[in-house]
């Protein structure tokens, strides 16, 4: 499952699903010396679905450098599929940006993993409304920004961040940031933005889902991290997971063990997203975890 | 935890919060000669708020005969808590009707569980709007009853099984009903009709839950054990888990693994209730599980 | 995910890994008319390691019939790489022989199974030491033996399983079957026997494991279904769960909780085992589920 | 459930199980003034057996003082019965040491709780036989203290140890310490050292669990916290959870993903140390969490 080698490479691959893809798309990475490690495949339909593959290889017997191989794949085999697909690269290690409000649990959790580089990424900056975590993340060595946000300034705001993101990242995590980005700015990340809800979605969409949770006398908390839409809460879903509580818990109790399942799950979302491990199909995700 | 002992009773109080119920509850006790074996006590705020407690005691060495040491528990303890409380006796097994229609998992996991003793219940009627599972049930030995549901005679239906329930039944599982009960027919079972949702509520309220989660893109699916109050899916919670679901599943297979969480969590919902673990408290429930 | 349509055949395969042979397979297929529906694979190293592969393909478009595709793998294909390999048919469902002694929870898991189609097997006999379940078995209109089992009688009645086994069944499946099976016996089997242990193994091995894990107070309990070795308890383990316990639950309520978990454990198992999703790796297996 | 306020106090109970026991600690704590707020009682059985109890109250009504109440308690009350026990008070919060080799995922865990104050404890000091985390500890404002420790020295290196936390710690957290104490050592701090083993005890107890799990090939992971004694890796268990892992995870896969069950296990543990929430009950432990 190691999937960290400097020479490993990844294929993502969305078509209509008909017969031959498989063979195709193997018989071209062989031909052209490439050694498949990983591969996973799903079709919503055989007759007239979706077909999503994933493959993991290893490119030190290529016989071509990337850029070639890559226009030979578009020529070779994904123009005859209608494919859409990318190939990238471990080596190259993707850049990602997280934005944070004032809660520091989600951040930590990503600071540290990034430290040990079990997440296999550049950590570029940290974003934040509040100058509260600043200190916290400087002393990783790791870039800090604030960035003003008011109800007036939110247009402002979103074009200082947009300037800082736009060349120093690939991707944005929402660790806990507790502003609404607007549909324009969202739309420059398309599939790029991965937030944590702290609920089990779609239950408690919106504001306080813990004291929602507390109200309605459940007795499973949970946590969602998912890609961010237009539609507040309503992107599609990475990854969820719950946790028992009973009537004992009061809000910040909740809050508390939330705190760990948060951290959890949203660590699994980055980690998936890194590598390549997610296919966003309309509202939902494949996920070759 | 085994409180099936033919000789334990349990007593439930709820009461305003305030010193010294504990030490007058069990001094009571003591000196009537009950010997407590479990005690478990919540209160929603030691200032103001409300105070729950459930004890199990064995009788043998009782002074007072049952109604006798009621009533001077009433008089000694409860008048000056204002509490609502009530004794059962584990000897005396709770009357358990079943409602069902087509699907068999969640009956057949309670017929199997009442009959090898581990629910402490009796089985008195199964009543149907269907008759497919009669000689599934009968086969038991325990009574079936169908009862014909229509959009026009629902009034009647209900009457029928009123008719069947009031002196057979103390209390009534919902194992996949598919017939929405009456607020006049809920009313006449308040606290003791126990459903089975096949979702994590509140995600996915109304019909077709697996249909639901499978359109949001879940990464979990649930089921959920409540009391069924005149708001449809809106009643206290009992019970509810969670089982780990991917891009792979298409409904029927989200039916299938569902099919597994509905029987445990009906299962253990059903059981709690028998063995007077449960207290409502408004809209949510203290489980002393 | 719901392979059990009748036109689905599956082909496993094992073999030292390297490059191509994806390629091969999957070209292998697409050339005779198979659509490929599912794929996983596995290597333990690309370098000198094994490599197992299971694909899922639709057999409707064949251009051969069984026996001249799997002469054709054969020649083209496996031969080439050095492979052991089986293709199955969802439509030849496999015949399952259950052993069990007085339990009867995890037969009764497998018999409703079985009833309502999910698992995809015929159930082609039950064995038992013990005349107590024939009534619970013959009224699903399953074949009952009843086999005495004695220190003596051993060498014995392991013939006269084997008499009825050897033209009737596939796999045996041991429902809590309380007698050791000579490795005589097992050898007649090899991965074609699953046994259901109650606990987590390695931990508590050997008779009474719920008694041991009393005694060394842990704080969660396990079910392990494995295939069956010479070894007692030491076969490649297939499937495992836990749930949690605390210092309430006594041995009894060990148990209680623990029947729960061997009817998921082992209906998890026996399904994949149907599915031809276990590849077994010498103690260890692959599970493509 | 939030029990941190500097007014809360725990009285914990060991004694022979009789009648008249809770009646007496409640009565007596009702009449000096306490209002308890948490009850907890275990009996391992009614009859001849043990009789564990931990109850919360709040001591602003109290007539007497902390050292005349717990006089009066001794009294009045735990000579009658027999009794083992203390009071605590949660404004007094108790010194925790830790001891951490190189591994630094553990320590990091308890420092963040820590900081963010969940924990209820004051960090008196770190100790490693390495000087590697000394910055990442300082930084926090946390002591520090190196001690060498070689198979010759381990007596020196333990009375070293000792020298430094018998008057700054009341409890020790061996946060992945990859020595064995001694005896002697563990001698001093009876049910007062705490270990994390990274797997499910009693499975693959000894060097380099997830090696063991690997080659078992299990499907599950597990950690578990406990009391260190003299026999290793056999001291009474307080906690203990397990994560899902396949073929597909190599050796160092399960420690990555181990090392957040060692996480979240051991954080429980210590917050129920510290919150008086643990008895131990011979090789065991009774949880009141």
């Amino acid at each position: 499952m190691t999937t960290a080698a400097e020479t490993t490479a990844r294929l993502l691959i969305t078509c209509p699903d008909r017969p031959g893809i498989v063979s195709a798309v193997t018989t071209f990475l062989f031909r052209h010396g490439a050694n498949i490690t990983e591969l996973d495949q799903h079709s919503t339909d055989p007759s007239g679905g979706r077909f999503f593959m994933r493959l993991e290889f290893q490119t030190p017997g290529l016989d071509l450098a990337d850029k070639a191989l890559e226009q030979a794949f578009a020529e070779d085999v994904a123009r005859r599929f209608d494919m859409e697909w990318h190939i990238s690269h471990a080596a190259r290690r993707p850049r990602m940006a997280v934005l944070v409000s004032r809660h520091d649990h989600a951040l930590l959790e990503l600071l540290w993993r990034w430290n040990t580089g079990e997440l296999g990424v550049d950590l570029a900056v940290v974003i934040s409304n509040h100058p509260d975590l600043r200190d916290e993340v400087e002393r990783f060595g790791v870039r800090f920004e604030q960035v003003r946000f008011t109800a007036d300034t939110q247009a402002e705001a979103e074009a200082g961040m947009q300037a800082i993101l736009q060349d120093a990242a690939d991707f944005v995590v929402l660790a806990r940031f507790m502003r609404i980005l607007s549909p324009g700015f969202v739309a420059q990340w398309p599939a790029r933005i991965i937030n944590i809800h702290h609920s089990f979605l779609p239950a408690f969409v919106g504001a306080d889902p813990y004291r929602q949770a507390y109200e309605r006398g459940v007795k499973l908390i949970g946590a969602t991290a998912h890609y961010v839409t237009a539609d507040l809460d309503q992107g599609p879903i990475i990854e969820q997971d719950t946790a028992r509580v009973s009537h004992r818990f009061e809000t910040v109790d909740l809050k508390q063990l939330g705190r760990d399942l948060e951290r959890q799950v949203l660590a699994r979302a980055v980690r998936w997203h890194v590598e390549d491990r997610i296919i966003v199909d309309g509202n939902k995700t494949v996920v070759f975890a």
